[in-house]
């Protein structure tokens, strides 16, 4: 096994998080993206539903603020002092991302992993992205979403991302020289893209 | 042939030169990294001593246009009405990459080739980087770089090739989603990486 833990960040529409399914089925080894929501949920003890509102979404959003606090999740915060519940949940993330990897090998979709994973050296950090075009067209025709203004969609989408990430690794999503790996999906494909991506495993 | 043009950017230090010329081995096509400083030096009638000067430096440099002006080439600028003399040497260089192009495939490393051919759609578009104390490594046992200060010798010369980079392209040097794929030659050596690269280009 030449590695233990592949993570992906990925920009919205690029695919990334067939690409990293794809990864881990052709390796034989886990995958977690969604999954991390309900186990740090589970673990938590935070409803589901806000949990997903306020996965990969920066603390200090106002906006995120607003929406937690109509949802009523202010109220628990009491429960962890003064932290806020944004970094309650990437605590709890984090913790969970920390066991996962220590047990099987494993393919961690987002939710700053590289980060969180950082002082390991069996890893493989990758990084997804396409031109806007062919992420427009993968998230109408493949994700099915329905937006007047797709193209605006898809960027806060990212920026919700890259907010997410560079205010708890300190570091810029996206940047090169924070993955060991970055590439287009947009013209390798996604096959394409899975294949480099287990030559880059193999080559750790 | 999946495709016909790899061009190669890369930081200082991260082993590029070295990849890019066992990537062209490997691929059985041709190499072009200095070569491309006598082919133009030639068809300009500039000196090569000015040209590697200049060469990857941007025209906006205030320090570049003092070491032109101590050297004399000022005067050859008169040739060329007001373009400045780095503006000259990019043209050359553009012409001789796209003549290049249009001939066998190819490696090609630096000088904006990326962004000179874009387009193409026959190109695979690399970046190289690693970091900074494996690069400074390499320089020291590698190239056999001699200097107090090794580090800022790096940091100053990936600087140059940013600024010359940004200055003709308008984009951000090193920047992933300028490239088609990026990869840190310190987690997968120079084999790893040009595996890597020729799995990229299979995958066109």
């Amino acid at each position: 096994m030449p590695g233990n833990i592949i993570t992906i960040g990925r920009q919205f529409g690029s695919g990334g998080r067939l690409i990293a399914k794809k990864v881990s089925e052709k390796l034989g080894i886990k995958y977690y993206d969604k999954e991390l929501i309900t186990m740090a949920a589970k673990e938590s003890g935070i409803s589901p539903e806000i949990f997903e509102k306020v996965d990969e979404a920066a603390a200090n959003s106002l906006l995120y603020s607003m929406v937690i606090g109509m949802y009523g999740a202010t109220s628990r915060m009491t429960d962890y002092g003064e932290v806020s519940i944004n970094d309650k949940i990437f605590k709890v993330q984090s913790e969970i991302i920390q066991k996962l990897a220590n047990g099987e090998p494993c393919v961690i979709v987002g939710r700053c992993a590289d980060y969180i994973l950082r002082e390991r050296t069996d890893m493989l950090n990758v990084f997804i992205y396409s031109d806007t075009e062919k992420r427009i067209d993968r998230a109408v025709n493949e994700y099915g979403i329905q937006s007047k203004n797709i193209k605006e969609f898809i960027l806060k989408s990212d920026k919700k991302r890259a907010n997410y990430y560079n205010f708890y690794t300190g570091k810029r999503w996206g940047a090169s020289c924070n993955y060991h790996l970055c590439l287009d999906s947009g013209v390798f494909g996604i096959d394409g893209s899975v294949d480099i991506i287990e030559k880059a495993w193999n080559s750790l």
